[in-house]
């Protein structure tokens, strides 16, 4: 085993050190986290001491002036895009991912379309939740790994760009989130706050507007532990002097229609044509109204709301949408003509067992039905499968009516699917009280 | 990285799924307890892994029943002395470890002396504090390297055998205290004690005679914490259907006259010949009547008192001792004849700075010198330093009076020596409340 302190010399402390410091509740200092920071991306400290230093962490919690200078030595750490050419104010959105959510892919053509600079890099995060990379790689040609230079230059041009995470880009962030994938410490609030924070800031956001879901379709189960990383994620952001507002909104539930890679970008277009479902246009409203007022571009609460419902009817948030697509390299029918998405040969409906009302769904099943239906014999994802007409919590049905609809190609897993689905819902004789989708600001 | 469940198959549980299960406070089963203890023995668990499980053991604690199954399963996974063949009663006794402490060389002796079997295996704790085997090694010829075999004949023959810790016994152990001592998990409470337990039933221990010390010169600074790890080891051993009594007892200052590795073999002699000191007369006494009569050879609190006094007085215990000696291959002059121990070259007085009592004595710290007394130029250690007539709290002292005698032969580091001892005392006008030796008794 590797003596801790071998490389340190005199002057920096010991990596077993630094684990007890965190592990009896003391904080670090800045210098302490750079070390930490810096060895975790050079591989000099053991991945053992990395582990249990993470699992401190966990149990001890950081500060917000600790988790700033952890986002920042993790900023350091990689490429810090300069977008200082572009004089548009810049903002990016983080949400925790949720099942069915077209809000990014939605915004970037808003916030584009008022005049705000949206760049967008998605990571995976829970492995049932599509990121807005994949659902944009549904559409041919469309490129989504994009070269920093050539993210940079779009912004520019366009105003937006949605492309995969970019290791350059705070590269010591994968090799924690790795580590917190592999020690049961992904629910850390300061570790998210610094994975996000060091991603967003470091890819040229001057401002951060942030979704973080709670229930059953995310990984924050706990809405007090969902207000907690929302508190968290805004403190640490002023801390950095950084623009930031945060929303706790409902994920008990898909958002939207419809759950698919390729669906979920049709129902996006449509939005922008301006034929949204009620709970995706109050939370695009909501989050696109933050986005305008943190970029300075809107003044007041009104104006940025009808700043938002301006630029999806006149068209130009879809037209900005379009430029996107086009920039990145895709192109199909299908975005300016729905009847020529590539629907999949089977459809079939779920049938509600029994008359009574949506009580509740399980949106992380739902998810997770969806992710079977994707997942043929040859084991490539179908990207054009998924489910539509998604009944919401409230929705009265009678026995045998479609719950919603299931659309796929390949039967592999079919029975699986069917399984989460089923089991995604519940009903109930009574009306429930309908679930509150926007829970709480925090700025 | 290594895919956690890569090995486990569809049957066993995740690695990820253990340390979550521990992170989130619940109890580990039989089964999943010896997958753990199983795959760090065949080094199956990633090394990332193995820690973060440590440090939430760490923060989570493990049950009485879990700790059991801990300790039975690092049991299982080495040798288990077969001491069958040996029909008196066997009894080891385990020390968290202390600053002067003659109380094993010279228990093992009694306790032979008066029929019980005691085998002591010991390993290196708390880098200050001189283990009892390397106490032994001081003896020209000792050989504290038995095999198993050599071990179990001679507690065969002569009822006691002081060796250093045979890896076969409990192998898991060395793998997890290396990994406790590099993440700052040495203090887990159910961590020392299934390290204790394993190692000392493994060993051939039918019960178990515990000294548990808390002060300034053991690794439990606190009190409480030393009396949770005596009740924590008595209530473990007690699930493990195996007799346990512990105390509690002070280590806030040296035991006995002197600390050093050949000088501490010099007044375990003294002791057996019937010279010792107060403090190591009463805490031999305690420990010794629980060995007594947990081995079940004294019917009562009075005739095990009084077997230890007889096994001094009639000489049968320095008989034993030195019998263990020679079984051992060790002989030297100065074990018979204290005159002739090969004392250092030089003497020199730990002077009182001014007249007082001594209020406080930093044992951890005289420890410290002591160590630096004995590492020499040439990076070798010199068994035969150390300090000798330790003045202790509550002694009168005049300005300029001997603290302690300093008995060193190398310079090299003298002065840090000098530093350690006399910053280790505190002199105070009044005469301090007399420390308590035995705090509490667990059983």
């Amino acid at each position: 085993m590797k003596k801790p302190n071998a490389r340190s010399g005199a002057l920096k402390p010991s990596y077993a050190y630094l684990i007890e410091k965190k592990r009896d509740g003391y904080e670090f200092t800045e210098e302490e986290v750079r070390n930490i920071v810096d060895s975790i991306l050079d591989g000099e400290i053991p991945d053992y001491q990395m582990a249990a230093l993470i699992m401190a962490i966990f149990f001890k919690d950081m500060s917000a002036q600790e988790t700033a200078m952890f986002s920042q030595e993790m900023i350091y750490g990689g490429e810090n895009l300069d977008l200082s050419h572009i004089t548009r104010p810049k903002v990016a959105k983080y949400s925790t991912g949720g099942v069915g959510d077209k809000t990014t892919m939605i915004l970037a053509a808003i916030g584009a379309a008022c005049g705000v600079v949206m760049p967008c890099m998605s990571s995976p995060d829970e492995d049932f939740v599509l990121t807005v990379h994949q659902k944009m790689a549904s559409i041919p040609g469309f490129k989504t790994a994009l070269s920093l230079d050539a993210f940079v230059k779009q912004l520019g041009t366009v105003g937006c760009a949605i492309s995969e995470h970019d290791n350059k880009i705070s590269p010591s962030d994968s090799i924690i989130y790795k580590m917190r994938q592999n020690t049961a410490t992904i629910p850390s609030i300061p570790l998210i706050t610094a994975s996000a924070l060091s991603k967003k800031f470091a890819a040229g956001a001057e401002g951060l507007v942030v979704d973080v879901k709670w229930g059953n379709g995310s990984f924050l189960r706990d809405i007090e532990q969902a207000k907690q990383l929302a508190r968290t994620i805004t403190r640490v952001a002023r801390v950095m002097k950084r623009k930031c507002v945060a929303w706790v909104t409902d994920m008990n539930q898909p958002l939207g229609d419809c759950v698919g890679l390729g669906l979920e970008v049709l129902e996006a277009v449509k939005f922008l044509k301006g034929e949204g479902t009620e709970d995706m246009k109050e939370l695009v409203l909501k989050l696109g109204m933050e986005v305008l007022r943190l970029a300075g571009v809107a003044g007041s609460t009104l104006s940025a709301k009808q700043a938002v419902e301006r630029v999806i009817e006149d068209g130009s948030a879809y037209a900005k949408f379009m430029d996107m697509v086009k920039a990145q390299g895709g192109s199909a029918a299908w975005l300016t003509d729905p009847e020529k998405y590539p629907m999949p040969k089977h459809s079939r409906k779920l049938a509600a067992p029994k008359r009574g009302y949506v009580h509740n769904i399980n949106a992380g099943m739902i998810a997770r039905g969806v992710q079977f239906l994707s997942m043929g014999k040859n084991g490539k994802v179908d990207p054009y499968v998924g489910v539509t007409e998604i009944k919401k919590v409230g929705t009265q049905v009678k026995q045998g009516e479609p719950l919603l609809m299931i659309h796929y190609n390949d039967e592999t897993n079919l029975e699986s699917a069917f399984d989460y689905l089923r089991n995604a819902y519940r009903l109930a004789p009574r009306r429930p009280n309908p679930p509150l989708l926007a829970v709480e600001r925090v700025a």
